[in-house]
C-alpha cells in the first residue's frame, strides 16, 4: 500500500443508531475497495467508519484533537496527536481526496465547509443541506461517489 | 486599553458593494463602542469592517493565513501571522467573545459552525441561514446584538 | 499606531528574579520605543515584560496556547485565544519582526529554533548558546539590536 | 496493526551522504521492529527513514507541511497534508512515543525542544548536544534505547 486513495468520514462524537448503523457500512465499504479511511478519531460516527473498515481488513487514520494518541478509538491503526482542538478538522479536510458527511452537528459542517473552499467532492447522506454537497441515496451510492474516477 | 470585548466581523475576501457598505458600517459602529474588531486581516468585507473601525478610532486585529505580517490590509493594527492557511478561521472564532457574519461563502460558514459549536453567540446579516445564527435586520442591530450584555 | 515594528520577547512561565527583573526592563525599553510587544501571554517572562512595555504606555499581544482569552496575563492588551497548546509558539515567531530571548527553557528553545530557521533575528540575554543568536550583553543592548534598522 | 509504538526520526530536508545512511539504517531497523515510523514526509533524512522501513516491509506516516498529500516522498504509505507548515513539527512530536533525532539543523532542534518539553524521550546521533537528548553510539542503539520498554 503506498499512497492509496484517502477518503475522510465526517460526522458527529455521538448519533442515533441508524446514522451509526451508515457509518460502519460505508466504513466497511471502503474497507473492501482497498482506501484509506481518515477520521476525526474519536466516537459516535468516527468510531462506527472505523469499526467497519477494520472488519474488511482496511487502514484507518484518526486525526485528534487531542496531544496524546492515547485517546484515539480502538479501531485506529495511525493515530495523530495534533493537540489543536476543532482546528484538527482543517487537516482532516486536507488529507482526504474527498469526504463523506454522515449527519453531523456543528463539527461536521465546518468541515464540510472547509471541503467545499478547496473544491473537494463531499457526498452526503443525511447531512446539512449546504450547495456544493452531493446528497447520495444510500451507503453504496455515497462510497461510489467518493471514489468516482479514482 | 485592556482585554476589552473582541467583536469578530467574518465575511468573505470579495463581495459586492452592499455588503462592503454593511461590513464597514459595522466596523465604525463597533470602533464608536470600543470595542476590539478581530477579523482574517485580508480584503473584501475584512478590510471594509476594519477601515470602518480605524474611521471611528478602533482597534483592529487580523489573525492571517499566511506567515508574514505584510500581507495585512492597511487598516489592520495588530496583523498576526499564523501560517496554518484556513485553519486560522478556528483562532478568529477563539479569540472573539462574538461574531459578525456578513454574507459570507464558504470560509464563513466554516466560522460561523466553529462558533456554534464553542457557543458563542453568532450574529448574521444576509448570511448563510443555518440553525443557530441570529437573523439582525441591521447593522445597528447585529452590532447592539453582539455586545448585549457585554 | 498601524503596523509598528513587532518584537517577540520569549522566556520561560516561570524564572528568578534576575530573569524576570530583565524581562520588566526590556518591557520598558520596547514600550518606550513604540514596539509593539508580542509574546506568549501568560505568567513569568511573559508577564514581567508586558508589565514593563504598560508600564511606559505600550501596547502588548499575547498568543496564548488554550482557547480562552481570560487566561491572558492581566498586562495583555490584546489576547489570541490559538488553542493550539505549544503550537502557538510558530505564531509568536511568525509575527514577531524580531526576537529577544531572555532566559528560558525547552519552550523557548523551540522558538529560537524556529525564528532561527525563518531567518529572523535573535536576540539573546543568558539563554540558550545556539549558533546564529545575538548574544547581548545588556537590556538595552538587545533591545538596541532587535529595533535595529527597524 | 493497532495501534504499535510510533517512532519519530527527525532530521534535515538535506544532508550529507553518512547522515543519510543512518537515516536509512534506523529505517530499516524501525521495520524490522514493526514500529510505526513518523516523519515529516519531505526528503533528505525524512526520505531516506522511510526508504529504510518499507525496505523492510514497515508503515510509514509523513506530517507535512504542505496542504497536498502529493508531496509526500514516495516511500510514505500514510501522508498527512497539514497546511501548517512548519507548525507541523508539533504534531509529529504529539504523534511519536520517542524520538530519533539523526543530524539536523534548525527544524530539528524546534522538534527536539518540543520533545523534551513534552517529557519525551530523544536518542540523538549526531545532531545538536542539548541537556536531556541521549546521545547514541550507532544506529542499533538509537533504535534499541527508543524502542526500550516499549
Amino acid at each position: 500500500m503506498t499512497q492509496g486513495t484517502i477518503i475522510g468520514v465526517i460526522g458527529a462524537g455521538s448519533a442515533d443508531d441508524k446514522t451509526l448503523k451508515s457509518a460502519e457500512v460505508i466504513g466497511r465499504l471502503l474497507g473492501k475497495r482497498n482506501a484509506l479511511l481518515v477520521c476525526g478519531g474519536l466516537g459516535g460516527v468516527m468510531e462506527a467508519a472505523a469499526r467497519g473498515a477494520k472488519a474488511e481488513g482496511g487502514t484507518t487514520i484518526g486525526i485528534l484533537p487531542q496531544d496524546s494518541t492515547d485517546l484515539a478509538n480502538p479501531y485506529i491503526d495511525i493515530p495523530i496527536a495534533t493537540g489543536f482542538g476543532e482546528g484538527r478538522n482543517v487537516i482532516i479536510v486536507r488529507t482526504a481526496d474527498a469526504l463523506i458527511a454522515v449527519g453531523g452537528e456543528y463539527g461536521t459542517l465546518s468541515e464540510i465547509a472547509f471541503a467545499l473552499k478547496m473544491g473537494k467532492t463531499v457526498i452526503g447522506l443525511r447531512t446539512w443541506n449546504i450547495k456544493g454537497v452531493i446528497q447520495a441515496d444510500s451507503e453504496e451510492d455515497a462510497v461510489s461517489r467518493a471514489l468516482h474516477d479514482r
